[in-house]
């Protein structure tokens, strides 16, 4: 089965402006109505979190709770945004001069340019030590089980810190730096030691390194929020197995697809420079397996996310099938 | 009462001594056995992490869970650990160029000096993160109730985020750009606007604003900390509204006792340059007040910690009131 060309009357295009609006206004609503002081604090958060991302970690954890069973998607609407508080949080930081020194995020000057580096460092602590905040609070629309919220706490802090996102990030850096050469950044951290050994600490090379980069970077967040909308919905390990597998496919093919369109992208549809990453000597898919093979992993992978599903989920998981294809057909 | 005059029979030198050593070693056990990857990451935050702080919010914790009845408190320890996590990635944060610019931590090279800037700035990340995956792992050694722990997982993530170190940072950085003259970095944040709208962006001013910053960034994350011990020992809300009490009185003393330390102090003892407050022109209490008023305030301020224990607690808090006398009394 060529999951490219399954079924194609699901309307994705309606499903998520339609939940993507939900986000949108339950993240302003969140923001403006919270009282964060000092105001420019809030600001600079709000301006990365209403910078017109596609909200797909919220959409799949919508999305997944819905394929479950979940009933009344909107009731768990402060757990999903959680998702993108952190995914705000990981732009804002990557973004910083230490760090990939970028200007331009969503076709917008990024977070530190307008804000300064200081308080683009404090809203990125700021929105992820909220996310957490946002899973833990009481009160929300739908009350849920308390062992089930604390699962979720625990999965996700692990696939957005040191299990996933943040390690994954770390890679990403030494690994830029060992490609040019060492960066003053990463001499500091080896001074002293021998080259062996200051290899073996710098993490996985060659093949394996750009896998353990993306499956940390990118895909276990994603992980995390398809599994996140899973257990909102009471889904028993099967499903949450078939979750997992869902999501690991899809974050790598999001990142294989973002690898390939930073090639051939344009820079208006993109937002932010076409070609970057190869200026910058990042080590992506296509700089490593080739063009033609990193499309073909590409379409490999949502396929593999498609057969994860298979006998676990039926048309009840079209949306998450949909947000699958959609991954490696967008153009930005 | 004056509470610097109370029962001194108390041994806190052996308890801070005895209590520190159990959460060095639970730190070290935790990280040295953590697998994480790159193993360049995990240094970085093993580098703060084991640079010889006093552990006083974790012991803070631990005091407060034996006032409360308590038992074993080495049972809790991983809960206490997270709030050690969570200062490291507070003080990496604030060391860094964009932020305090500091070069020197507890007498050694501050974390971004060894490891570089992205790597520091991962390291906290890092540790923030995981602090919340350490509160909602499955497997302590005490099993706790699991609306115990997310009430813990919320106040902790309110006190330590946008209603509490954050805010309390940001707050700081602003009123240093103020009294220098706006930063480049509030500047880019405020083009544009109008001078009076730029200052009200900014935050309370005056008086009010080092109260704000102090309580924020210092008093509530120690608040959180006797908070968390009372909440695992199934305290009460009479308790836990005199530990909250303390815990705010006391984590003011200890930021207004640092600033006197700071002009005071001898740079070998204290680890960082005395006097560097003056010279980045930080806002402080004995630059507001005058060192003589800083000084009636710090004692005021402890004495007001033991009313809000009196009456509540008896010699089961005696810890509670040494830490709280220790504070304004140490020399580094």
């Amino acid at each position: 089965m060529d999951p490219l060309h399954t079924d194609r009357t699901f309307d994705l295009k309606h499903y998520l402006a339609k939940n993507g609006a939900l986000v949108d206004s339950y993240l302003k609503e969140y923001f403006s109505n919270s009282g964060i002081r000092p105001p420019l604090l809030r600001e600079s958060m709000e301006y990365s979190i209403s910078a017109g991302g596609k909200r797909i970690r919220p959409v799949l954890a919508l999305a997944s709770y819905e394929a479950c069973g979940g009933k009344r998607p909107e009731g768990i609407l402060r757990y999903a945004c959680a998702l993108e508080l952190i995914h705000t949080y990981s732009l804002i930081h990557d973004d910083l001069p230490a760090m990939d020194d970028d200007d331009l995020r969503r076709g917008k000057p990024t977070n530190h340019k307008v804000y300064g580096e200081a308080m683009a460092i404090l809203a990125g602590d700021g929105l992820l030590t909220e996310a957490f905040h946002m899973l833990s609070l009481p009160g929300a629309e739908i009350k849920m089980p308390e062992g089930v919220l604390l699962e979720i706490i625990a999965d996700l802090a692990a696939r957005a810190g040191l299990w996933g996102m943040v390690a994954g990030q770390a890679q990403d850096i030494l690994s830029d730096s060992a490609h040019d050469g060492l960066s003053d950044s990463a001499k500091d951290g080896l001074s002293g030691a021998a080259p062996q050994e200051a290899a073996a600490r710098m993490g996985p090379v060659g093949k394996s390194e750009i896998e353990f980069i993306h499956m940390h970077k990118t895909a276990q967040l994603i992980t995390a929020s398809v599994r996140m909308g899973g257990m909102l919905a009471g889904a028993g390990p099967e499903r949450l197995q078939a979750l997992t597998g869902y999501g690991q496919c899809v974050g790598l093919a999001f990142q294989v697809a973002d690898d390939i369109l930073d090639v051939k992208g344009e820079t208006a549809l993109m937002g932010k420079t076409a070609g970057s990453d190869e200026r910058k000597k990042k080590l992506t898919y296509p700089s490593v397996l080739g063009m033609e093979a990193a499309e073909a992993e590409a379409r490999d992978l949502v396929e593999k996310a498609f057969s994860s599903l298979e006998g676990v989920f039926g048309p009840e998981a079209e949306p998450l099938r949909a947000i699958a294809r959609y991954i490696i057909e967008r153009e930005k």
